[in-house]
């Protein structure tokens, strides 16, 4: 298997799942090479072959099982990782997410790493899930921001769209965003989007950050793609709309800063496209799943 | 400045830093170029020299403030971060936590990395130090486990020291735990303690995970460094607690196991010497912090 | 110098220049530590210092002189190198370029690589700019394309900057370009453009690449930011602009295929916004330029 | 396949193709991501099978079949990539050179990368062997030099014997050639020959430039294993080539400096044993190739 | 296989094995990659199939046979490497240890370092050996120190094991030893050990270096898990053992310093519990062995 | 300081000494964090300034003085580390060899590391040291193999250098020997150097084994850079040189296998150009030298 569905190659992703084995491998697992060592006259991990089964232990979406699978693949390709449920399935608690059967030591080095990717993830997952339904019956989409956590971007991001968000810019080469300081230090807000249209590659999205009317209208002058309406109350974030739909309907709007859940749908009923939030992400805690050998 | 108080080496740390730089990056910030290779005849970041605040949106403790010094002195040495805290300090909201001057190009190339790392730690000093308020006027210690953020042990690690806990053990390598798996493997759990102590370097310490009072009997009838009581009911933990201080007294005593922080008060009064729970880290909401350039 | 305007900051690019001179000297440079460690009772390799002089042997465009300093930076920080004409400076025949000062062993192992470097981003921004040249008076701009040297697209796309075209997306991952096979593959161009749509960061553009009139047409039916028209006959080129144009015109349009010097100009009279070309880069011969030491 | 003939093995070359996929990748291929999950319920990138074929658009040397083959083995070793030339062999335009079937992913993941391959590396053999050509009937050799593009030495070089070549070294290392500034260093050609031999690996060859013939003559003095001929008239090189062989018969003498595939008969016809140039790699224009879909 | 008993996963260990092929390698086995392009119009490795013997030329413990066949299964996973004695066996002088089918190219690339560990780990194991010999009839244990090569030290201690020796802790992060300057640095012993106490992890051992009896009583007023005895008296060693039996029971006792084969004995005598020397490891001579292809 | 006499520059060098750093210091020094969180108010390692002594308990030659001086400034650029002896000088017992100035925590950290890399290649250049003696009076020179420590090959050969010695070639790639196996191989030994030198870069030198007269012979009718005797006993050795002295009086004589010291003169007495042995190497106990804080 080179690749799962939404993720990238695992030749990108492997360095990342080597370096976290690692981290927690240290030097090697004493207790596994003790065990190893002793039992048996054999130099092999395979004498030892277990089976395992991964539980949710509470109710949400499920993320992470093909990382899962492929944590213990990169320690002992013997080992048999069967998905139990979708990727990006809602399931009750207690249910069976996964089985695993393979060699004990191959096991045991492999489910911290496993069980941390799969519960941070579907954290994540879930929590989006949570913000998405809540835009139900509206055309707006929640997309996540920059704020992930160092390392865990690609992932998060992931995560993010099984939970049924789509994503903001994964960095800060695959699209400009034109914040206050650039506008000042172009010398205003034409210069600015000439000069950064100067520069990048010419198919990337070119976005302005706005905090009031009067800079939406500025803004509305010049050919750009994405207008982010930032922190507004409602009525003024109404009025943006409505100026910007008129003068530039092919303008993607996204609305941002300070969202909750309570707050989602009057901002999605202001007829924004995107509603971006890094709560999803930022506040979401572990899905409690576990690893029960047999 | 080669190292920080608690930290490993930066020369250990900078190779992680300049990863979630690169990851933030991708290949290249398109604004900044574009403003740099506009703005002046200049090949210098220089240029444009800007100042700026970080500033706590709510309550909490600060961690992080040398990781983030060290992201943008890693983009330009001449980047000036000015901490106007103490790490691990506990601040109300609002409170100017660092000030930073330098060029602008470094400043929002690294601010978003900065930030993360500054909100993620901060999240887990904080919720942390909550937990560690529990425990005022008794003997026992709130201890971390393994189930940290792939890729950032060793930093939530520190956070959880900054907020007042204490480290479990950082891997598999520096500390052996025997849970039940091992136990059966070896066929016994003297066997199990026999083989683990013949490889193991003979300064690390050997736990053994119980989940009954006859786990804890039989465990006694071996030089153990650490007993854990796993998911024990008050009354079978009291117990324990009592026949380990009778047999061994200098064995340590972990509880463990669906600790809240509405039970933690009651596990501590058992006498165990430190209560281990991954939801200081697990169930941590960022730290709500923002930089303002002015 | 944290980074040098149009490049992404050293921090990135370190990585590779290190690789690059580690090529060059495997396991080190015999003759400069034969010579070392003969000529004095110094350990240090300041003591032989040198100064040499960078020199075009052919007109063109200079492309690479930051990456040429930060190359002897890299060796040895006492190097000084001086560029005595712009980056990207269309310069005569014998223009000293730069001028350098530092010890004899950090220049002689730096040379090679630095001048590898200078020559052949040299040699890419000079027939760029001799395609911008034919583009005088047109609105159409010219872009290169993936056709990149592995291992170089950043600089070699730096260089196009540099003699005044513009870039294409820089990765498969910085837009998406919907090709014949992906339209099979999703069952029509309205599938596979839904399917995109629902999984890409919403910021970025999707490109459709068209053959012939008809699926120009079936192109319009949909929101594409991008319509690529390949290999097309200059009257079937005419009528697509105009069908784009009338139907959607915000729509970017970017001609492609078997463009040479000689037609660049009747493409760009067809009114298309850019004409993508490799052959700046893949047809680029180095441009000749010479270290003399003094 | 552990290594291919000419070529180090795979263990080394690996990493630099992983490289050069994650280059084009970045944060993976958005479009492969999106058909993938969008079209099936399945995980697998094997879902969906295609065959394709590589075609010459131009005649020439074909070089790079194996790291073709590799670079999609790395994404996903299912992939079957069956070379229909041989590696080296001089073909046609339109000649199918090797055709493959595998997943689309990662056919169309890998395709950009092998193609910029085999492109650049045909342009390098094609070119170097119409300079060989030119020296069919004389002993003499051609030769290349280390003006290569950063990355890509090993590379280059092997498409260099491919095209008929020979190499020169391959860094800094591996033979010691004195210029200039080396004799004047050291203080004289004999003081800085006694300097090298004594630290370098005796293996070695040691090799001076020479630009007279007096320098050649005070060269003759000492053991030195090749003498470079450099940018010296026919006439001089006629002479120095014959004081040469009757003084050290077995010394190596290398011609170099402003080679043309004009002048290249002159030179050889001096009877030097190689003559060292540049020009097949820096002047290569990359051969023509596609992959085809079917 | 992914994992050898007593051993790190390899997983771990291949980035290492990796570097040694490659700093044995340099930029590829030119007679290798010459007899390949000559001999066979094949472009595989495995045209050429051999089969070679390893054997002992001297007496000793036998150490790295599961590293010796991942070397060669990195550059060639069709070669098959049979050991032919159990890891850490003590054999004759003769004792065929292994056997080898493969490539000719693979043996050859790999039979250096394959070999170079071998005689390394089997030269550290066997003088081990002879050290722990003497040890026989007391309970005490021969424990190594961090005086290791560098590159070497997970290997290096596992040969301690094999050689019957035990680990001391494998780095400055898996227990703390405080010396003399700690304790100035800190004011005093007691200062000391409350502050490493407060920032290690708990399970990790703490140990204190003693040089004098008063240091040893003044060490026994706190909870020390390890007293070192370091270059005391066999006089003052018995009566430092004596003490602390007397008031810290389960405290381990180390003695160290100037050991040399001929003095095991006595220092044993004293009672310590482990006695550690760096001799095994920086003493070794390596131990011959030879590949014979056949 | 870029690079220290007869050693790469530091640039290559660094990535080693960050990885034997890393090796030691694990997931960082527990007593040097827990020190300095304790101890001051101050986040900054330069409170507590110590110098120490490097002081040899053994004669010696002294080996790797710049490696120790880059260990700690990889830690920390403030620390002083002044030699007081020159690199490669031979030595009494007791004599200071450097003298350090700095942090606490920076020398604490980097000394393992430091006398680890001094220990040994000063062990190597002592006895290589004592090889060479006995060479005194004679034109044959000692040189090393490619048995070395794997990971430290440039380091020994460099150490071996400083004893006196002269270095074979540094791997695979950089001479070409062919033994038995190749020639088998090859068809014959005009068949193997005649395909050797068709793929090998011209400057390289291609050395044949030989163990017999008649293979000597053979060789002879070849153009051969180096024969290497292998094993010969004393008057076979005398035969093939005088033989080969007559032929081809250019070619280089090697001879190699089982030398000892004591038979280092009787080998040298037949005039070969050259003794190899691993010896010096594999056989050299590490120098004692001792850092003291004060």
């Amino acid at each position: 298997m080179g690749q799962a569905a939404g993720l990238p190659p695992f030749m990108l992703l492997d360095p990342m799942l080597r370096d976290w084995l690692a981290e927690d491998l240290g030097r090697g697992d004493r207790a596994t090479q003790a065990l190893l060592s002793f039992g048996s006259a054999s130099d092999s991990v395979g004498s030892d072959w277990v089976t395992g089964v991964f539980r949710l232990k509470q109710p949400g979406v499920v993320a992470g099982l093909p990382l899962a699978a492929r944590v213990f693949a990169l320690l002992d390709d013997q080992v048999v990782f069967s998905p139990r449920v979708q990727e990006g399935e809602t399931c009750e608690a207690q249910t069976v997410i996964a089985e695993i059967q393979g060699s004990m030591a191959a096991i045991l080095m492999g489910e911290r790493v496993a069980l941390n990717l799969l519960m941070r993830l579907s954290g994540v997952a879930t929590l989006t899930h949570c913000y998405v339904l809540r835009l139900a019956g509206f055309s707006t989409q929640l997309a996540d921001t920059r704020k992930t956590t160092p390392g865990l971007r690609v992932l998060e991001k992931y995560a993010t769209r099984l939970g049924g968000g789509c994503n903001h810019r994964f960095g800060l080469d695959d699209a400009v965003m034109l914040k206050d300081n650039h506008i000042v230090a172009a010398g205003g807000i034409g210069a600015a989007i000439a000069c950064a249209r100067q520069s990048m590659p010419f198919p990337l999205a070119l976005e302005v950050e706005t905090e009031t009317l009067a800079q939406v209208q500025e803004c509305l002058e010049y050919p750009v793609d994405i207008i982010m309406l930032d922190n507004m109350p409602l009525d003024i974030l109404k009025a943006a709309v409505k100026l910007i739909r008129e003068r530039r309907p092919t303008t993607k709007i996204e609305a941002s800063g300070n969202i909750t859940l309570d707050t989602l749908g009057s901002v999605a009923e202001t007829g924004v496209d995107y509603i971006s939030t890094s709560a999803p992400i930022t506040q979401a805690p572990w899905l409690d799943i576990s690893l029960r050998l047999t």
